[in-house]
């Protein structure tokens, strides 16, 4: 709630008579659910205030993803959501342990690290060994073995601001590939400069997978003003040494799920709506902005369309379990589903609660009245329309993938990463006026593909789906 | 260096011809070196990076503290300074253990704290108890006694973010006083919320100290999205149960000490003027803003009058140690020194390391055609004259209630208190452009009072001085 715009005065200007210099085109029906939710919405700022104030952290497969279901199936029904269950699945589960790093030498001191997913474990004692440093994981891969070998493999890089969330893709690579390529070359451990573009002392966690046979190592994360000391420390060209301690342990396997609420079209033949994000989170912060929010802000929006009267089509509402783990729940959904259920369009909201600055949809070139229609209502939002193709998310990909028409409203990601798994995940990040205009895109859209009376179409799959 | 103003542009614009609609005065000598600071100092940067990079966090009265001195006297003497010197002194020191929050009951999870200064300790498995909320210091000295007995005690509170750092004062109370007065009501633990203006997860740390015979009890502070959450918890209504694991300890009496360096006038009866910041930090962040800052801006002035030629007066600095323990560094010098040494004006610099906004000084009377000078170079920096008395800082204040001129430079406090005593206080949170402007200022009034020809009159005692 503090250093964010305003977005009270956009959609009003917008919106204004004053405007209109050409003869005006009757109302979409549609703007008036949209207009209401812009002013008025209350539940998602409700739904992510309880969900992170009551159940708090939620990591996938721990007893408090578990209270999490429990806390999502009795607000869902609350809300007059029908067929709301639990669809269960079994995960491996990873837990943090104790996280310390401290350099020996040249200049004593303590960096804050915290464990990536999957990580290894080093002894309750931890390790000491010589740190190496690399600005790539190109950087690292190129290294002879023998500078690697027996060492603690660093990974700088800097990734900036974006506002489409790009940066992830090429400066995630760090924390994704190089616990297994520092593994395969002989590290006993790695850490990254944490993939956040904030400057707190907040190590950002992640999942990464050790792949290609590569022993699990220790692989943590500095915050990013720890990860610039630390590259300052080794500018110096001393030999630097570090102890770390990082004692991270799988579990064993246990339940996680995605909880399901429809709220029931007037026409099972005309297909259903598939809209989510994610229950769980990290255990690092409270999870507001990743996914508490995207789970709030689809179900007001589905909420709404209730409110307005049943629609043609069922709007199916999914609360995705262990996203962060790899979309597990995600994978279970289209597991179960794909096939029996006649899916005509999925949307997915994680990427934090910023407003809404685009649109991209890949409806069938024989929909694109219904296009243009969301388009349209999105503009008074200030949405820009992209030349991209909607691929929904982690959880609900596997269905745009495999044709299902999908829309995606692409949130301003300018300041995610300076919270994205990081202990400053927490409610003090949602904007409530932002999160706002969230739910009024989403009812936009819902309302016009809800009701739409024509058939919406498959598109082609990409590379065969999933 | 993020999200600042630069004040490249600002002295150009006010120093310029075109702005001159009177006739010129001469230029004041001081104003070259005051400009060339301005444009062209790396000392102070220099000195600020050294000392957080090859020392970091400074706790008084640890080894480290002991390494930033050795540290400090190297650098000094590099730099020319004369008669660089310790001068030690004994301290009773207080060391951080196992920090650990949760909420048992209604909503387990946990929460991030530090123990504040002098804390007493829980056992090492914590302890369990009740959550009583209060708003203020005052709200907790007018709650009866049984509702605190046995209970943790949580103050919270509301600092906003002030340009002089006003609201350290007040809002610092459940910090200073919290503890004790919660002692007294028989509480079995105190957590405040931090005494910070930020939305991060790093608590605020800070010295209290128990009075009035109240029996020490462990004393935390919660980071600022931490207290909010507690609040929205309490704020239910049920009963909340907290576990408080804090294991600080007193380890027994170290040294600390002062690092004193002289650069020689050329006339000892003129008497001399004391410059200085601290040395030690609290051992969270690297101590950054608070104070490496501060000692590399009056050292950094100091050195440039130094290559201006031997001025007339001796300037000394001082880079004090255990200032963050009650100024134990600052009491030390002036026990040892006042009344031996004819000291005629003091500076500190303990705020931060952003731009000087406001001038205050004391000089006496007869010396106002000084202050007029001071003044004037200063004002193209954009500093205003403030109405108040200056008071130099912790460390040198004794001298200014002695009665001796002190000139206050007084450092933009609006972000001040984001990362001040929390482990955000590293080196990223300065900016090289105000940094210098501090230089500037200093450098300003240094060669004005270093070099004036009259004599420098005292002030009169505040209180009779200490």
């Amino acid at each position: 709630m503090k250093k964010i715009m305003s977005f009270a005065a956009l959609p009003l200007l917008a919106l204004s008579p004053a405007f209109a210099t050409v003869p005006p085109t009757p109302p979409d029906p549609a703007a008036a659910l949209r207009d209401a939710a812009l002013h008025g919405d209350d539940l998602a700022w409700d739904i992510t205030e309880g969900l992170t104030t009551e159940v708090g952290q939620r990591l996938a497969g721990t007893e408090a993803e578990a209270r999490a279901r429990d806390w999502a199936v009795r607000r869902l029904t609350e809300l007059g959501f029908s067929n709301v269950h639990i669809e269960p699945f079994d995960m491996p589960v990873w837990v943090r342990g104790a996280e310390h790093a401290e350099i020996i030498a040249p200049f004593p001191q303590s960096l804050v690290v915290t464990a990536l997913g999957n990580s290894g474990a080093t002894p309750a004692e931890g390790i000491e060994a010589r740190v190496v440093g690399f600005n790539s994981v190109e950087e690292l891969e190129a290294a002879p073995d023998e500078i690697v070998r027996g060492r603690i493999v660093f990974i700088n890089h800097a990734m900036a601001p974006t506002q489409d969330g790009s940066g992830y893709g090429v400066f995630g690579a760090p924390r994704r590939q190089g616990p297994t390529v520092a593994s395969r070359k002989g590290a006993v451990a790695i850490v990254v400069r944490s993939v956040g573009t904030d400057h707190h002392r907040n190590p950002h966690t992640g999942v990464q997978t050790f792949g290609d046979g590569a022993r699990p190592i220790p692989a943590g994360a500095l915050s990013v003003p720890d990860a610039e000391q630390l590259q300052r420390i080794l500018d110096r060209g001393r030999e630097v040494r570090m102890r770390l301690t990082l004692t991270p342990r799988f579990t064993g396997t246990h339940p996680s799920g995605n909880v399901v609420a429809d709220l029931p079209g007037s026409d099972p033949s005309a297909g259903m709506i598939i809209v989510g994000g994610h229950l769980d989170s990290w255990d690092l912060g409270t999870g507001a902005i990743d996914d508490a929010s995207g789970v709030a802000i689809v179900t007001a929006a589905a909420h709404r369309i209730m409110q307005a009267g049943q629609p043609r089509r069922t709007i199916r509402i999914v609360w995705f379990g262990a996203e962060e783990q790899g979309g597990l729940g995600g994978r279970a959904l289209f597991e179960a589903h794909h096939g029996r259920d006649h899916v005509v369009a999925v949307g997915e909201s994680d990427f934090g609660a910023d407003h809404v600055w685009r649109v991209q949809h890949n409806l069938a070139p024989q929909n694109e009245a219904l296009g243009a229609r969301i388009r349209a209502l999105l503009m008074p939002l200030g949405i820009v329309p992209g030349a991209g193709r909607a691929s929904a998310g982690e959880d609900l990909g596997p269905w745009a993938r495999a044709g299902v028409a999908a829309i995606d409203l692409d949130q301003d990601g300018t300041r995610y990463f300076d919270y994205h798994h990081s202990p400053d995940d927490t409610l003090d990040k949602i904007d409530p006026a932002q999160l706002r205009q969230n739910v009024a895109a989403w009812t936009a859209w819902l309302a016009v593909l809800a009701n739409a009376p024509e058939e919406i179409g498959g598109v082609p799959p990409v590379g065969g789906g999933e």
